[in-house]
C-alpha cells in the first residue's frame, strides 16, 4: 500500500502546485500551502508504514544485521544441511490456507522457498482471528489474495502463485493439476512441476482429491490435521505405491467424512487453537525441510497430543486392495523398482557406517541425557519380539539407536492390518484444520 | 495508520470544498473537483489497509463469521476447557521478545489473555526475518513497540504492557521486578501480580536473572530455549522450591554463559529456523494454557528433537546445596506446605477415580490405537525396576496409563542427582532463542 499511496500524495502536491501558481489570491494561496502540508506529513505517515526489503539475488551467510539469510546459512556451517540455497529451486503447493497452512505458508516463505503454489476458495473472517496468520483488517478478502499480500511483503524472493479454487469441484480440480504439472518453473525438473505437496485442509472430501491427484501424478505429499476438539493433531508423509495412500482402507469408513460446513449448518463449530495449529504446522515444515534439504530424518507419521505431551510415529504399508486405482498402479510400479532402491540404500547406509567409524559425525551427544541401551528398550529387537504390535514403533529410542529404526521403504514392520488402517482412518476423519 | 490517515483525508477534502466555494474560475473549481476525486480514492484505499476490529465486552460462544472468540468458546462445549473466558482475568510477563517470545506473545493475544507484559530491549532487524512475526517494514524499531503495535491490531481486547529495557542491567532489574509485583489490573490476586513469567530469552545471564526474580517473588515460571543449530528446544516448567530452579547446579558451570552478542562479536551467529522456533513457542504457550486454565497434564520439562522428531520429558528435584538462597528459602517453605498439599491431591484423584467410574470423561480413544499392556513397557514399575535412569520416564505409556506417571509434586521420581543436574544445565546453557 504504502509505495502507490506515496505516488499519489506526490501527484496531488503537483497539482496543488500548479493550482497555486495559477491563483491571484494570496489568502487561496496560503489555504493551498497549507494543505501542501498536509499533504507531506501523509507522505512521510504513508511512507513509515510501507518500507519493504527489496530482493536478494544470492542467499549470503555474512553475518550482518541486514541479512535476512544469515540464520538460514547458518545451518551450513553448523553442519546441519550441506547445501541449504537448494530451497530455492523447489516448488511446494499448499492446499488449504487456514489455520496450519497460512502458518506453514510463512515458514516456508521466511525460509525462502523458491515457489510457493497456494489453493483456497474461502474468505478471512473474524472468525478465524484465534489462529496465527490473518489480520483483522483482512477480514472480507480471500485467504489466497491476503496470504499472497503479507507473504510478499516478508519476503519478496518467493515466486507466490494464488489459486482462488475449490479443488473438490471439476472445473477446480482441472486447474488443481494442471498448476501441478505446469514446469515452466524448474523446466529440468524429473516428475511433475512441484516438489512437495502439503495437505492443510479441513475436511475428508479435500484430503481425497489431493490423494487422487497426487496418486496420478506419482506426486510425494505430507497431509497434516488437526482434531475438532483443538487438542491433537498429525502430520503424516504419503509417498505413492510406498506408504498407505488416503484411500488404502476399507470403503465402508470412506462415506463418514464430516466437514466443517456440515459441522457450522447445525450451528456448531469445532475448537481451534493457535498452540496447537502452530505446532502442527512447525512439525510438518520441519519434516517438508528435512525431506527437500536431507537432513536429519523424516517421520512417517506423527501424532501430537497436546494434553498429555504425547507424541506417537508409526508408518503404514498400501493396502493391496486400496479403492483406488492409480494406488494400485503406483504400487504395481513400487515394487519393481523396490529391490534396486533396497540396494543401493544398503550400500549407502554402509558407506555412512564406515566413514562415521573414521569421523563420528554427532559425537556429542546434544542432549546430555543418557536414556538406556538399545537392548533393553525400543530396539528393532523388542518389536520383533511382540511386545509391540506390528508397525508401531516405541517413542523412545536411545539416541544413537535410532537409525536402526524402520524408515519409510525397507517395510520390516509395516501396519498392514486392514483393522488398524480403518481405525487409523476414523481417526483422521475426525480431524480437520 | 489507518484511522488516523482517514481523519487527515476527510479533513483535505473538506478544505477543498470550502476553497472551491471561494474560487470563480470555473476551471479552477474542476481542478479542485479532480482532486477531490484523488483524495476520495485514497481514502478508500487507507481504509481498505486499515479496517480494524472493536473491543468485545464478553466472550460469546455464537457461531457466527464475525465473532473472534467462536472456535475458543467451543473449547467448552468440547469438554476441554471447563471456563474457556477465565482468561481475561490472567496476566503473563513474556520476557524476551525474539524467535520465540514474539510468537508465544501472539498466540496468548489471539487467544484473549487478559494483560501481557512484554521485555526487551533489542531492535528489528531483517536478520530476524527467517523467524515468525517481525516483518521488513518494522525494521529499526524496537521489538516491544513493533509487538504491540502488531498485536493491538489483531486484538484490542488485550491489554498490553511494554518495557523496552535489559532486565540484566540494575535499573532494568528494578523495573523488571516492579512491574511483576504491580497489582492494579488484578487487586484480589494472591502472590504478584502476574499469574506466569515466560523466559524467551537468548542467553544464559538473563535466564539467571529472570530465576532470581522468580524465587524472590515466589513466582511460576516456565523457560524456553532453542538450540545454536536450530534442531533442538525445550520447555521447562519452574515452581519455586517445588522444581529445580535455574540456580540448582555447581557453580562451576555458571560462568560458562556464551550469548549471542558474543558469538556475534566473534563473526558468527547462531542458526535458527522459523520450524523449530514456531513449535517450542507453541508447546510453550500450550503448557501455560494448561497451566492456567487447568486442563491436561502440563509437562515438567519437555525436549524437541526435530532431526528425529523426539520429544523428551523428565522431572528435576530442587538441589537442598542451591547457591540461590532465595531457592533454599522457598525450599524449606514447600517442605513444610507439602504434606498438606499432598493429602489434598489425593483426595482429589480419588475423588476423580470414583466419577471416573460412574461415567467415564475419556470413553473413547482419541487416537485409535492400541499401544501396548502397562506392565510390559512403560509404567511405573520399569522405572522403579532400574531400566531408565532416576528421573526419565519412557515417551510411550499406553494411553490409559498415563495418569499413573509422576506428575510435579509427588516427587517420586525426581533428577535429584547433581551430575545429571549439571549435564541439564549445561545443554540449557547452550540454548538460545
Amino acid at each position: 500500500m504504502g509505495s502507490s499511496m506515496e505516488t499519489e500524495l506526490k501527484e496531488i502536491f503537483n497539482e496543488l502546485n500548479s493550482l497555486q501558481n495559477s491563483l491571484p489570491d494570496p489568502s487561496h494561496q496560503s489555504q493551498i500551502h497549507q494543505l501542501q502540508c498536509r499533504i507531506e506529513r501523509l507522505s512521510n505517515l504513508a511512507k513509515s508504514g510501507g518500507m519493504h526489503r527489496s530482493k536478494v539475488k544470492d542467499m549470503s551467510a555474512e553475518v550482518v544485521d541486514s541479512n535476512p539469510y544469515s540464520r538460514l546459512m547458518a545451518l551450513q556451517r553448523m553442519g546441519i544441511v550441506q547445501n541449504y540455497e537448494r530451497i530455492r529451486q523447489f516448488s511446494i503447493a499448499i492446499v488449504g490456507i487456514g489455520g496450519v497452512g497460512s502458518v506453514a505458508a510463512e515458514m516456508l516463505t521466511r525460509c525462502g522457498i523458491g515457489r510457493l503454489l497456494l489453493y483456497d476458495y474461502d474468505k478471512v473472517e473474524l472468525a478465524n482471528m484465534n489462529r496465527l496468520f490473518f489480520r483483522p483488517e483482512q477480514v472480507g478478502m480471500t485467504k489466497t489474495e491476503a496470504a499472497v499480500e503479507t507473504l510478499s511483503d516478508i519476503n519478496p524472493d518467493v515466486v507466490f502463485e494464488s489459486y482462488t479454487l475449490n479443488i473438490t469441484t471439476v472445473q477446480g480440480f482441472e486447474t488443481f493439476m494442471s498448476s501441478l504439472k505446469n514446469k515452466s518453473f524448474g523446466p529440468h525438473k524429473e516428475g511433475s512441476g512441484v516438489d512437495l505437496v502439503l495437505s492443510c485442509v479441513d475436511n475428508y472430501e479435500a484430503r481425497m482429491v489431493v490423494n487422487q491427484a497426487c496418486n496420478e501424478l506419482n506426486q510425494t505429499w505430507m497431509e497434516s490435521g488437526v482434531s475438532e476438539n483443538a487438542v491433537s493433531g498429525h502430520i503424516q508423509l504419503l509417498v505413492p505405491g510406498e506408504t498407505a495412500c488416503f484411500a488404502c482402507a476399507p470403503p465402508l469408513v470412506v462415506a463418514s467424512g464430516v466437514d466443517e460446513r456440515t459441522l457450522k449448518r447445525e450451528g456448531v463449530c469445532a475448537a481451534s487453537l493457535p498452540t496447537t495449529m502452530g505446532v502442527v504446522a512447525g512439525l510438518l515444515v520441519q519434516n517438508a525441510l528435512k525431506y527437500l534439504l536431507k537432513f536429519g530424518q523424516v517421520t512417517p507419521y506423527l501424532g501430537y497430543n497436546a494434553l498429555k505431551d504425547y507424541f506417537p510415529t508409526m508408518e503404514m504399508k498400501p493396502n493391496p486392495q486400496c479403492s483406488n486405482s492409480a494406488c494400485l498402479e503406483r504400487q504395481k510400479e513400487y515394487i519393481l523398482v523396490k529391490p534396486a532402491r533396497d540396494a543401493a540404500a544398503r550400500a549407502k547406509m554402509e558407506a555412512e557406517a564406515q566413514s562415521a567409524t573414521e569421523c563420528p559425525i554427532h559425537a556429542d551427544n546434544e542432549w546430555n541425557i543418557s536414556v538406556v541401551d538399545d537392548s533393553e528398550v525400543a530396539g528393532p529387537d523388542v518389536r520383533s519380539s511382540g511386545i509391540l504390535p506390528d508397525g508401531l514403533m516405541h517413542e523412545l529410542p536411545s539416541a544413537d539407536g535410532f537409525s536402526n529404526l524402520p524408515v519409510s521403504g525397507d517395510g520390516s514392520n509395516p501396519l498392514d492390518d486392514l483393522d488398524e488402517l480403518r481405525k487409523q482412518l476414523e481417526a483422521l476423519n475426525a480431524d480437520k484444520s
